[in-house]
C-alpha cells in the first residue's frame, strides 16, 4: 500500500529542537498529538527539566537538547553545576553524557558561550548528517515490498530530524521499498501512537497502530519481515538498552524469522559498557503506568513496575546500522572492529 | 509479601451477575473500577447488547449470560430469535454456544421458562464448581513462594465467580505458596488495570501492574515462575485462543523457562476445532486502540489493527488446567484422552 517510490525531502519536515532568540524552543512532546506547543527554556534549569518531564525525549534529542542547555549555563556563568544537574536529568541514554563531555571538553578549552553555541550547533547538524547517512544504509537492507514494524518513536521528534529507526522507514519509503509500516502503541508513555503516527502523518505516511501486545500474533499472519528499533545505549558487546518492550519484539522476531535491525548514532555507543547488565535502567513513577492520557485507569491502591527500558542481547539482533555501517549479528568482536578507537 | 496462608472464602466476595426481579443484573464492567454500577437487562436484546459492548465480558461470564438472556427470550416468547441473535453476539469463545446450545437442547425438549431459568442457573453455579475444583488443582502445582503473571481479566468478573486463572491464584494466595501477583494492563481494553487490580484488591491482594511489553524484561528478572492465563476456547489439539498477548507471554515465558498454565473450564474446550486456525478471531473497533480510558490518544486519521485474541500453540503449554484435572504438555492425544467423550 505503501510501495511507491516518494520525494525524500518531503519525508524530512518535523524538528523538535529550536535555537532562537538567545533560548532553546523545545516542541512540548506532552501535549502531541492534539496540540503543538512550544516550551520555551531560557536557562539551563529550563532544559533540564524539560528532559525530565519527557517534554523532550529520544536519546539523541535529549543530548542536543543538554548541548544547549549547557550553552545557557555557559552565558549564566554557571557551566559547571549546570552540566552536573544536566547529567542527571536521565540514566540511561549515553548521548546525554556524550553531548555534555563533548561541551565540557570544549569549555575546559577555554571556549566562550559564543563557541559553545557553534559546537551545540555542530552536535546537532551532525546528529542529522548522521539520521540521514543511516537512513539510506538500512533502507538498503529492505527487499521489495517490505512490512516493517517500529516500536517507540525513534523519529525525528527524538534527534534532531529524519531519525533513526524512522529515518530508514522514511528512506525506504522513499525508495519505495517498504509496503507496510506498523507501530506498537508504546505504552506507558504512548509514544508509538501519540507520536510516531503524528510525526509520519506530517509526511504523507500512514503507520497502522497496534497494542504492544499484538505484535507477535502480527508476526505470526506474516505481514512484517522486519522490525526496526532505536537505541539509548549499545553496549561494548552489542547489547542494546532501549524502550521497554524491544526486548520482548526481538524474542517474537527470533521465533518468526522476522529480522531484527538497531539503528542508532555512535553516540548511543558506549564502549565502557561491557554488556547491558552494566547499563542503568531507569525506573519512572508508577502512575505513568497506572493512567492513560492523563485519566487514572487503575484502581486507587493499586501498584505498578515500570522500568523505561530494557536490554536487548545482541545474540538476537541481526544488523546495528550506525553512520559507520552495517555491523551484520553484532558482537563484542565487531563492535571492537567498528568502534574500538571511540574512547582511544 | 503475600507468602500467608489467608482464608479461602475471604478470597471470594466479586460476582458480575445476578439474576433478581426477573431480569438480570450485569455488573457494568466498563466502568470499573471508578464506579459499580449494576446494567439491567429486562430482555433479550439487553443481554446481547451488554454482550457486544463488553459491559459483561470474560467467556465463562458471557456463556452465563447468555442463558439468562435464554431465559429472557422464552418469557418473551421469541425463543429462536433471540437465541440466534445472543449466538452472534461475540465470536471467538466457545462457552457462548456451548450454553445456548445446552439452553436450546432444554427448549427443544419442551421446557418451560421456570426450567429453563433452572438450567441457567445450573449452569451458573456449576461454572463456580468448576473454579473451585481448578482453582485447588492448579494452586497444587505452584512451588512455595512463586512470582506469578497473568493477563487480562479471568477473576470472578469474568466467571460466574472466584475464577478461572485468578482462581488457581486464589487458591495460592490462600495456600500460602504465591509471594508475587503480577498482572499485565492489558491494553487496549485494560482489563488488567482495571479489572484484575480492582478484583484482587476486593479480597485483600495487592497485584503489580506492568505495561503488556515490560513482561519478558520481568520474567527476565527471575521474579516470575509462572505465567497463569485463562482461554476463550481450547482446541482439538490443545491450542489456546486467549486476549490478545498470550502468544506473546508464551514465547517470553518458553524463552526463560518461566511455566505457562492455562486454566479454563471443559465449557471452554471447542473439540470440533482441530486447532487454533479452526478459530474466528473477534477484530473490534480501531477506535479502542486509537482511544485509551475514553480519550483520543493516536492523531485523527490514523489506522490501527485491532485483533482481540491470539491462538497459542499447544506446545508453548506446560499445562492445561480444567475442572476434569491437570493435562500436562496437552496435544491432540492428550485431549482425545481427557475431552474425546465431550460430544460423544
Amino acid at each position: 500500500m505503501l510501495a511507491e517510490p516518494r520525494d525524500l525531502s518531503a519525508l524530512d519536515s518535523v524538528r523538535p529542537l529550536r535555537w532562537q532568540d538567545d533560548a532553546l524552543d523545545v516542541l512540548d512532546q506532552r501535549r502531541l498529538p492534539h496540540e503543538t506547543a512550544w516550551l520555551r527554556c531560557l536557562d539551563a534549569d529550563a532544559v533540564c527539566a524539560a528532559i525530565r518531564a519527557l517534554a523532550v525525549r529520544g536519546a539523541p534529542a535529549i543530548g542536543i537538547a543538554a548541548a544547549y542547555g549547557a550553552v545557557l549555563a555557559a552565558r549564566a556563568g554557571d557551566f559547571a553545576d549546570s552540566v552536573a544537574r544536566l547529567r542527571a536529568a536521565r540514566p540511561t541514554a549515553v548521548n546525554l553524557m556524550w553531548a555534555l563531555d563533548r561541551m565540557s571538553a570544549r569549555a575546559a578549552c577555554g571556549a566562550d558561550a559564543e563557541h559553545l553555541l557553534e559546537e551545540a550547533r555542530a552536535i546537532e547538524a551532525e546528529d542529522l548528517a548522521a539520521n540521514h547517512a543511516m537512513g539510506h544504509l538500512g533502507a538498503a537492507l529492505l527487499e521489495q515490498g517490505a512490512g516493517v514494524l517500529t516500536h517507540c518513536n525513534t523519529g525525528a521528534l527524538a534527534t534532531a530530524g529524519f531519525g533513526t529507526a524512522l529515518g530508514v522507514i522514511r528512506a525506504g519509503v522513499a525508495g519505495g521499498r517498504i509496503a507496510r509500516v506498523y507501530a506498537g502503541e508504546t505504552r506507558p508513555w504512548l509514544q508509538g501512537a501519540r507520536l510516531t503516527a503524528w510525526e509520519l502523518q506530517q509526511d504523507g505516511i500512514i503507520a497502522t497502530l497496534i497494542a504492544d501486545s499484538a505484535a507477535a500474533a502480527l508476526m505470526r499472519t506474516g505481514a512484517v519481515q522486519w522490525v526496526i528499533v532505536g537505541a539509548d545505549r549499545v553496549a561494548a558487546n552489542g547489547d542494546v538498552a532501549n524502550k521497554i518492550g524491544t526486548y520482548a519484539l526481538a524474542l517474537a522476531a527470533r521465533h518468526h524469522g522476522v529480522r531484527f535491525m538497531v539503528v542508532a548514532p555512535v553516540s548511543s555507543v558506549d564502549m565502557a559498557a561491557r554488556s547491558g547488565d552494566a547499563i542503568e535502567i531507569e525506573l519512572r513513577d508508577a502512575d505513568e503506568v497506572l493512567t492513560c492520557g492523563g485519566r487514572r485507569i487503575a484502581p486507587m491502591g493499586a501498584a505498578a513496575w515500570n522500568p523505561v527500558f530494557d536490554i536487548t542481547p545482541a545474540a538476537l539482533i541481526d544488523v546495528l546500522v550506525t553512520e559507520r555501517g552495517v555491523l551484520h549479528k553484532p558482537d563484542a568482536a565487531g563492535m571492537r572492529r567498528q568502534f574500538g578507537a571511540m574512547h582511544a
